[in-house]
């Protein structure tokens, strides 16, 4: 098995007739993924999604992969195939379209529509191409071909990438449904094609390697939908993520069904549903959807609500009404159903949610007490029919933090695949297929990007380091107004905490201690700014440990007059 | 149902021959357990324990229920009863000692061992009394007796109280094993016949209400790590709490059946192993636990380490191993197993350790793809078993979130206990069981108290609001030195920025913005100290909300010389 080091080192020149994969991110995570092709001097791109921040990314909006070691290569990109439109696929497109606004972006019906909705939000027209499974296009050197895939949104894709190097399989994000509402199946008619014909490499989604057994169709949360409207004896209010077109379309049969009226909250739920109503993915009798406005006036037993914030949002409809920060107050025996994953890191935002609905009186059902959620992603019994019938020569787990890209792998060893011939990669990692082997090549710069408010990469990780420090302990900070010539403090001192639970008296102990050690300073001649940072520094370091076992971050703050 | 409202008032004068129940912690959320019983003017309290934070209550290190309401009535308390000897349970008894020192503390042999051991260390020698299942003891004007429970650690207690207004049942945490490792079950025949003879209230653990069915027997686990000693090619290291003990007990027996030596790390695993050794609770054939030191010398596949850590917690051992910051260095198939549970709030510390083993090549087992772990409280299946056989005139669900909490009441409507007969209450609310009717009398104050360094209660929810700005958005100080009499200003500005994205050049475009803005107010004969910084916030404020988009904590000092 290949495994990264952290001494990799840049990768060779790509050999002749070899091609290159580089991951720039969703290995080693999940999310922001974003994979380059290299073959013949040209670059494709499977997706190009955004990475949402965990809490040791404070404050931060968005996390990009990172296209450090694309910089000077963007000519040479042919195109982006995005597999789907969930925005961990397509999040960062308009970030990349800002460095060159006329690559081409390719994808199937539903997935261009939504990133155009996307970037018309941006002001971007993007260049398209749109695909069908089936189809087959010469891009540059890349002679790709696409499957349709089962997900948790309509119309997903697989991409086969076939070069002078072979066969190359891209699974996207896949699970195999056999029973999906929309009847498109997951093609593995076409996988085994390819695997008798060989394939060379695939990349496969790792997202539930580690969960065994099989997905749940998604048709298997209907009762538990059906029970929630049944017994729901004044308002309902179903929470999902903007693009489960099918799971919404559950919702809306159920509303039929029970003789309710439907209204969409939230910009991204309005947006997408608009989206697949249009184009027929989303199939609504007339009548049933009505405004939000409108539907205030109805009797609570006649309305549904389906909104966002499913992942507990601050900001999102359903964590406002969770704390009666909103128009649409919770009372007793409404029905809130969180019909959704809950992604790791959400917990305790999605738990205060529930339990904030809860003590309103509203009755709660979720992933947690009933089987309203089913997950998008294949999980180990799926992987192992996959690698049976794809019969790859080399494996890359894509699609995941570390323990589910190794649980991947073991599945593909598991089926037949030689140990060594499963490529253990994270973010930046070149791996290149030649003769037939896949193998690591080296490290391209592969960093977190930060979006905070308006500006791409500023935040560094230094930011974040003293985000964290002055979250946790604040900061005391010490300005001193020092005569030039002599170093001697003129004027009073002045010290100034927050976040580091000292109040204003407690401070005042420690601001003899500095005037005796500036005075001892400058005593011994020493007026130098810097030093006498330092000192002050030391003593006001020194006190707030003693004095509290504290550690704020002290800013000693000379001025010169 | 009894539901609490935010405008609640302080509860009346306790009527004579009435009982009073009050949480001062553990409803609303998932530990810091402290309930008080009052009669007859005399408290007793149940259970002391502390609370770990979340990510919103940055840098603290402890949260403790809130003694406010009880701090004039220390004498008044006849003891506290603890149930177990977890931390959520007993960890706040120290900072109660400290109020007042000879509070007599009750429970069993192993829960006095574990809490005297933890006091010794804060240097208090306890007056405890020693009971055990099936004893009855007066204290003051309550008449306790005791039950066994089944629970994640031995020599857990029920406990009954009665008094002139009735017979109270409270669970402590239980659940019911039905083949307990040391053969130890839940006295449901107590509690059987408690039912029959009229259980007037009783208090009863929430944590897993929401939970479906059963929870596995404890011996259920023994083939996961069967499993994993078999395969395991080289060192094993097995993470744990440190508290339980049968959990433990499993992995010894494992070490021996496949002939490894066993050491354990980490201080509080290796105390409370000591006591629960010494005590009997747990077997240690002669020979098989060996010192830290010496088991490094022994060839890894005669090892087993047994460790703290398995929630993530970034100085145990375990997270230091995942980053390679610790001395046993993970190496490619070293197996860890994670033989606990991921409590809410931990996950993306816990995927972090993980992720980290994995990444060096670990194999890692943990609940997620393997059954390595049960649950210590009952969930609904046995809750109901419970509810048939207390017949409870009164329910009050205790230890949970909201969530919890009305989930049990649920369970318990549908075993018959009338719903008007379900009391919702939460931290502070006061519940009166007079006549056979529990009531909500009103609340008190509880609110959070936070532990952080040396001090208890210095840091409010005003230093944690600043330490969230802090964290999320960094600050911008700005120092101007201001001529007292013309409120000119002199020298140079000196503006700085921590944790915002902004680096000193960028800082430079503010400067020029802020003199002009304080120049217009010395024109304009603005000098007051407070103005000026009211004008610098604004300049600095739009300013970096219109280049950058984001909110930093804006500090203007204004020194006058």
């Amino acid at each position: 098995m290949s495994h990264p080091h952290p001494e990799l080192g840049t990768p060779p020149p790509l050999a002749e007739g070899a091609l290159r994969v580089t991951p720039l991110g969703g290995l080693g995570e999940i999310g922001r993924n974003m994979t380059v092709f290299e073959y013949g001097g040209k670059l494709l791109i499977v997706d190009c999604g955004v990475l949402f921040p965990e809490p040791e990314q404070p404050g931060v909006d968005l996390i990009l992969p990172d296209f450090t070691s694309i910089r000077d290569r963007y000519d040479d990109v042919v195109a982006v195939v995005l597999t789907h439109g969930h925005e961990d696929h397509i999040g960062a497109v308009p970030y990349l379209l800002k460095e060159r606004a006329d690559i081409p972006l390719i994808g199937s019906q539903l997935t261009l529509a939504l990133i155009e909705a996307k970037l018309a939000e941006h002001r971007i027209r993007p260049y398209t191409l749109e695909v069908k499974e089936g189809q087959t296009e010469r891009i540059g050197p890349f002679d790709c071909s696409f499957l349709a895939v089962n997900h948790s949104i309509p119309d997903a894709l697989a991409v086969v990438i076939k070069t002078g190097a072979g066969t190359v399989l891209h699974t996207g994000d896949f699970k195999m449904d056999q029973l999906p509402l929309d009847g498109r199946l997951t093609d593995l008619a076409g996988v085994s094609k390819l695997g008798e014909a060989g394939l060379d490499l695939v990349l496969v989604d790792s997202t539930n390697a580690e969960v065994p057994g099989f997905v749940a169709s998604e048709r298997e949360i209907m009762p538990a939908l059906e029970r929630a409207f049944a017994s729901a004896e004044r308002r309902l209010i179903v929470a999902s993520f903007a693009s489960h077109v099918h799971r919404i379309q559950q919702v809306l049969d159920c509303a039929v069904k029970y003789k309710r009226k439907v209204a969409f909250i939230g910009r991204s739920m309005v947006r997408n549903m608009g989206v697949a109503r249009d184009l027929g993915y989303l199939k609504v009798p007339d009548g049933l959807v009505i405004d939000a406005k409108v539907i205030e006036e109805l009797p609570p037993e006649q309305v549904v609500l389906v909104c966002t914030g499913s992942q507990g949002e601050p900001m999102a409809a359903l964590s406002r009404m969770a704390s009666r920060d909103h128009q649409i107050r919770i009372v007793e025996n409404d029905t809130v159903v969180l019909a959704s994953s809950l992604i790791p890191g959400n917990e305790s935002a999605v738990y205060r949610v529930i339990n904030g609905l809860s003590r309103w009186g509203a009755n709660v059902v979720h992933k947690g007490n009933a089987k309203v959620h089913v997950s998008g992603h294949a999980s180990a019994g799926e992987l192992l029919y996959f690698y049976n019938l794809a019969k790859p020569r080399n494996v890359m787990p894509v699609h995941g933090e570390w323990r589910h890209l190794r649980a991947n792998a073991d599945l593909a060893v598991l089926t037949g695949v030689p140990r060594e011939r499963t490529v253990l990669a994270e973010d930046g990692v070149a791996v290149d297929l030649a003769d037939g082997v896949a193998r690591i090549a080296g490290k391209v710069p592969c960093g977190y990007v930060y979006v905070d408010g308006a500006s791409v990469g500023d935040i560094t990780e230094a930011s974040l380091k003293d985000r964290r420090i002055l979250g946790d302990e604040g900061f005391i900070s010490v300005f001193a107004v020092v005569d030039a010539d002599t170093g001697k403090v003129t004027g009073t001192l002045q010290v100034q905490s927050r976040g580091a639970g000292i109040d204003d008296e407690q401070l005042t102990a420690v601001v003899p201690k500095i005037e005796e050690a500036l005075a001892d300073a400058a005593a011994e001649g020493v007026g130098d700014a810097y030093q006498l940072q330092q000192i002050i520094r030391r003593v006001v370091g020194k006190w707030v440990n003693d004095s509290f076992r504290r550690r704020p971050m002290i800013l000693p703050v000379i001025i010169e007059v």
